[in-house]
């Protein structure tokens, strides 16, 4: 087979899916970690059950926060269905990030010495529709007169590389403080310890999804990242994703 | 404009022109620096007019041997419509070559600091296209039940940061040394110094093209380099392509 008809049969279809993409509001919801999904094809990455299971396959709890921030607010939320590990649609093709061969503290076996034509099935098969399908999305929104605000949700580890992190709630960005600092503003009344770009910020090359589809064009933007530890059931699912509804509900009409 | 809008307006369309898509031969003739057209929106790369004449920008004489040969053989021929300057189609994403910010001597204005979503933009436009369409044709041609051979073309410039270069044709290969062996040992009776990867080879970055398309499933591939002052006018394209049928047609049958 080809290196493109491999791709496809190994990915089971789209890599993408959009929710609520008629949603009435102007918040584009994105969640690039959305899913630990291995395919098959792939044998787990070289990997046990319970590295697939932890952060280093994904952001535990960030699509569940997303997709209660979509209802909530009525928004469009566009998410990707296999593991960051396979490909991390948060990352440019050339970062070794991107199809990492290590990750925290973990070897990833299934991405050693990956040969170009893997990294070119990968990239064509998920990193590009994935972001083509965001830039149709704005794009029709645009064509409908509509505005667009694009805010990408994650989670973080309570510990990384054996260190605590006090941060709750990061919220991040670029260039474009417009949102953030709107909603950081209104974070001070709330219960969780929320700081500007922690744990990470655009000096670790996490703003890639904004980079692409919000600052050069202007459109208002923020990546949000929660502790996963405070996202591991329903209850707490439901206590952040509260929050930070009420925090871009703050900040957003200041944008307008 | 998002940044896909944007991107298919400036190129005008397709970028990867297919010619004699029902050759019978096995061969695909692959030429990933045919032209040097710059689309206005680029503004000339900041480049002046003789180097978007020169090798900088292309492989002069490239397409018009590779067209030559593929009348002569009956070979689907495909081919990149825009200079290598704006995406290198012979280079992954993360090479520093893709976009060169430099070339032999030259700086490359239009190539500066390149935002991700600019890198993006080329790409996901020129080169996943590009390479899509090939991966398309050779699944074609496997179902049709066909063989597949790549060979692709490519010219150098005699003199290369001050140095003459001897070499008049090489013969180039990555891990699969089948059908440049079968070449190489016909050349010897031919009136051009033919050498094995030269002035370029494998460890070069060069063989992007055959890493894709022919090393992972085993296709019978070949890189040639013809040294572009032989083939600067319509006699001298002749002959070249005269002689590099020869070549493939004495070397193709050893590999069936």
């Amino acid at each position: 087979m080809t290196i493109k008809s491999r791709l496809f049969a190994q990915t089971d279809g789209d890599c993408v899916s959009v929710e609520n993409r008629q949603g009435a509001s102007d918040i584009i919801i994105i969640c690039e970690h959305a899913s630990n999904f291995v395919p098959a094809a792939f044998n787990a990455l070289g990997l046990s059950p319970d590295v697939l299971e932890s952060h280093v396959a994904w952001d535990p709890g960030a699509l569940a926060v997303a997709r209660l921030i979509s209802a909530s607010l009525d928004a469009t939320l566009v998410y990707q269905r296999l593991s960051r590990l396979i490909y991390d649609c948060n990352r440019p093709p050339g970062a070794a990030g991107a199809m990492p061969e290590t990750s925290e503290i973990y070897d990833i076996p299934g991405n050693r010495d990956l040969s170009e034509a893997e990294r070119y099935r990968r990239t064509s098969a998920i990193y590009i529709p994935f972001h083509n399908c965001i830039s149709d999305l704005i794009e029709e929104r645009e064509r409908a007169g509509r505005k667009t605000v694009i805010v990408t949700i994650h989670s973080f580890t309570p510990v990384y590389h054996g260190q605590k992190r006090a941060v709750e709630i990061g919220i991040l960005h670029d260039d474009d403080s417009r949102l953030a600092d709107g909603m950081l503003s209104a974070a001070g009344r709330g219960p969780y310890l929320t700081l500007r770009n922690e744990p990470y910020g655009p000096q670790d090359g996490v703003t890639h999804t904004l980079r692409l589809h919000a600052i050069p064009s202007g459109l208002p933007n923020v990546m949000i990242e929660v502790r996963n530890d405070l996202i591991a059931d329903e209850k707490g699912q439901q206590a952040a994703s509260g929050f930070l509804t009420q925090l871009l509900t703050h900040a957003i009409p200041i944008q307008n």
